[in-house]
């Protein structure tokens, strides 16, 4: 799909992904070493070990490119306009991943600007919410 | 440190960190496996395979955690206001963090939003530069 098969207001159901404590450990000690995402054991503000933010805006791209990207003709990213962490990801929540189209700005000859919205849900609650820029290209 | 001990106008230089295609693959294998992220030997848009714009991002989570957030009573990241991707991180790139505290909001008797704006650098080129906000406890 090229920017001009990209439509507003079109969502995607990008499936879900389990997380696991050993998961959560996994990616914090190697990207984000703070004990409230790195100890099994903590008890601390949030009760129990959370996944780091990035580690949830992981699972966010991860479920977008194998549901969606896929399919689009990606140039690059260009920008994260906004990743707000609504709730902590625990271990044992699945993770359910949506992304809604919101606009599609053609720049120039070659190349559109495509802006995404997407969610990460846990049950009814909203995890993880962002706003994405991307390049996608033209129809040659 | 606490929230009181976060000075506006503060300065980090948090270190460096040496990209390699090892790594670069590895990341984007399992977090974001779009083609220029994960094929040594492309040749598309960028002449060669880039990070994902993620792990520049988890690059600097990791030097900011080791080299300043260590030190402070960080509660928990609230939203990344802005992540943009100014510039590909290639293979053998050593890229350099640097960190300022912009605000410190209390907000309440027991913490207060910090503020900070990051950066990631390759020789002069600004590669990633974002602002991020963070819950810091005060001092009790």
């Amino acid at each position: 799909m090229f920017a001009e098969d990209l439509i507003p207001g079109t969502a995607y159901d990008l499936g879900e992904y389990v997380l696991t404590t050993a998961d959560i450990v996994g990616f914090a000690r190697q990207w984000d070493p703070q004990e409230f995402h790195t100890d099994e054991s903590t008890t601390g503000f949030f009760g129990g070990v959370v996944a780091s933010g990035l580690h949830s805006m992981a699972v966010l791209q991860r479920l977008s490119v194998l549901n969606a990207y896929c399919d689009w003709a990606v140039l690059a990213g260009r920008r994260i306009r906004e990743a707000s962490f609504l709730a902590p990801a625990r271990p044992g929540m699945t993770l359910r991943a949506c992304l809604v189209i919101d606009r599609v700005d053609f720049r120039d000859d070659e190349r559109a600007l495509v802006t995404v919205s997407s969610t990460l849900t846990a049950g009814g609650t909203v995890i993880l919410a962002t706003v994405n820029e991307l390049y996608v290209l033209r129809r040659r």
